[in-house]
């Protein structure tokens, strides 16, 4: 006993290998979105069919798209779309327009009862008149999240269309977000980036991101949400890094930009976990050794922005998200219906309650007696009550 | 409708507070450990019947203290121990000896079949001579994982005591980790610091872990522990800074050691996502001012290494370990016992396959001729089953 036995025969935990980088594929994320969307559609049914016993069988949501262009990209998007409504048992329809159509047909589909949803592929015209077409889309409507309504909240980290802390039974609706910011959150969620033991709201607390691109679509929008999240955000382009934080501590409600003066990539890439990038063209490589040791690689690029070195340091590398986004983007199809349905369900308890339906909340399109400006909402007290929203939940 | 209309009243995502930082509490994580032994307890009990079909009632697990010293501390310990194994439906026996008594009192624990494990309580004498005790308890009955065995595994990223992909059908038996150790990687595990996307084995790949304490008994093998699950640990104490690593991309099967020459903990803290901490003595404290935004915090000091500030920095405090550490103790009391079955279950297997037993594997005691170097097992090629283990699963 003296004298210890020598060591047994084992096995290595970990053998040697070319790399310790795991691939994930947006097929095997966008799967598990799909589980949550049917179970969602399915709740959703169930509830409209105790609502209205003589419809046995309800219509599915149905999803309009708007196509006038000829961009390829734009049609392949549009086809991924039927594709992935038929087989979620969601309803689409395709209207191919005239450019100079497309606002009378957003119109028309705004107020026909039919469309649950509608996306207009986009660009059409670019740039300041395209975005005024996505505010002529109604709001109700918008399951791209990028009416001026959506967005602001989503700057301003305003996560619901009300007080989630009114009296009434009906949930509290929530904003919609935009669908390729929001697929590179799912994505997140799912890598186990975002600490489900933190409050919502604040599931990204000492994580730093860097973001390479800025673009109004997903660069800036996507860096506003993570720092609204609890991250330290460094927003990379062209023009420089800014850094998008809620500030020491995350003490501040919603982020706030900092230029970082003289900061390139090479300042930012090396303190970050998490590096997502987002640049269009062939030509662009993001340079791999500025990479962390053991970061977590996005690219949602259709160009493959990172080189194949990636995977000499990444711990995790997703190449693409497009299938992720289009589930997304259904994801907030489902959000719009629910939406509705708990504003019909508020409308109904204000009549029972014999109070004049005019002074509840109504749809924001048709009333504005109830909005108030954000810093007019009192702070909540609970914060894992009420930061329960489409971003983290 | 060209004019969108105002944003709407909404809720907050998070509300300014004087901090962020989540404290919690040994006791939260030390429940969810505890409803995973008893499920382990009862898995045992239901396989011990059918194989004794003549013992209807199987004796619980059976915990031997040996205490020979009047330190208030080991005291307390055994006291809890005692607690926590009638709580959780374990058998203990305490046996309080003269310091002289306490190898044959081992020798007899080691031979009595009684007993499924044994704890002494140290410092006895303290340094070798203590570590000499240490291996003369059985390793088939060492619940504290301080036999040179379990060390040496521990030390070389080797998890098992049999190459796991032996053809019986018994599981591999697995090797035993020192308690305070474990308990910080289970508190890691339940804080989702561990990513469970990764591998096994790899799991801390992109971690950077301050761990401040190098004593032998917990701060050396923690940090070779966390670098063998793929994290960069930096090792600090009044001597200085040392790394453990895998290596660049964690390719290598096990850490390797580098002093930080002219490193203090100025240098490495701020790196860090996570500071674990373990001085003895109430003088020392943690300058927080080191830490990085959001990093998460862990004392397995019996004194609050951490002043109150760490909450302004942090995302997650875990003030006191010590409740983890005892049930983790009893978690290994169960592995032994398992590995014990595994044992008969293997002999069972050879005797009934008409091979002289003596041919194969064998207690670690009393036969070394299936016993060889680390190095001479072939690396498994799927990671992902055989690094499951008794760190990361």
């Amino acid at each position: 006993m003296s004298n210890p036995p020598p060591p047994v025969a084992a096995t290595a935990a970990a053998a040697p290998s070319s790399h310790s980088c795991k691939v994930i594929l947006a097929n095997t994320i966008a799967k598990v979105l799909v589980s949550e969307i049917q179970a969602g559609l399915t709740a959703l049914n169930h509830q409209r069919q105790s609502q209205h016993q003589h419809e046995h069988v309800p219509q599915p949501p149905h999803l309009l798209g708007i196509l006038a262009n000829a961009d390829p990209a734009a049609q392949t998007y549009a086809r991924w779309t039927e594709k992935t409504c038929h087989d979620l048992g969601f309803a689409y329809t395709l209207l191919q327009v005239e450019k100079d159509s497309v606002e009378e047909t957003i119109l028309a589909a705004n107020a026909n009862p039919l469309y649950d949803g509608i996306i207009v592929y986009y660009p059409i015209y670019g740039g300041r008149q395209d975005q005024y077409l996505q505010n002529v889309v109604s709001v109700d409507k918008d399951v791209e999240g990028l009416s001026h309504l959506y967005i602001f909240n989503m700057y301003q980290n305003v996560r619901f269309l009300e007080n989630a802390e009114n009296p009434s039974a009906a949930p509290a609706r929530k904003s919609i977000l935009p669908c390729t910011p929001l697929a590179v959150i799912k994505i997140l969620e799912y890598l186990h980036i975002y600490n489900p033991i933190l409050p919502y709201g604040n599931r990204l607390f000492g994580r730093t991101v860097c973001v390479v691109n800025r673009s109004e679509v997903v660069g800036r929008p996507l860096a506003a949400l993570l720092a609204n999240d609890g991250a330290c955000v460094y927003s990379v382009d062209v023009s420089g890094v800014q850094q998008f934080t809620r500030g020491e501590g995350i003490r501040k409600r919603k982020h706030e930009v900092v230029d970082k003066e003289g900061w390139t990539i090479e300042h930012c890439a090396p303190l970050c976990d998490v590096v997502i990038t987002g640049v269009p063209g062939e030509a662009y490589k993001f340079p791999c050794h500025l990479l962390k040791e053991g970061a977590v690689c996005i690219n949602f690029s259709s160009e493959k922005n990172f080189p194949p070195e990636v995977k000499e340091r990444a711990s995790i590398y997703v190449p693409a998200i497009g299938k992720v986004t289009i589930v997304v983007l259904l994801r907030n199809l489902l959000r719009v219906v629910q939406n509705r349905q708990a504003q019909l369900q508020l409308e109904q308890e204000q009549r029972s309650e014999g109070r004049d339906a005019s002074h509840g909340v109504s749809s924001p399109l048709s009333n504005t007696k109830t909005q108030a400006q954000p810093e007019l909402v009192p702070a909540p007290t609970d914060m894992s009550a009420t930061t329960m929203n489409g971003v983290a939940s």
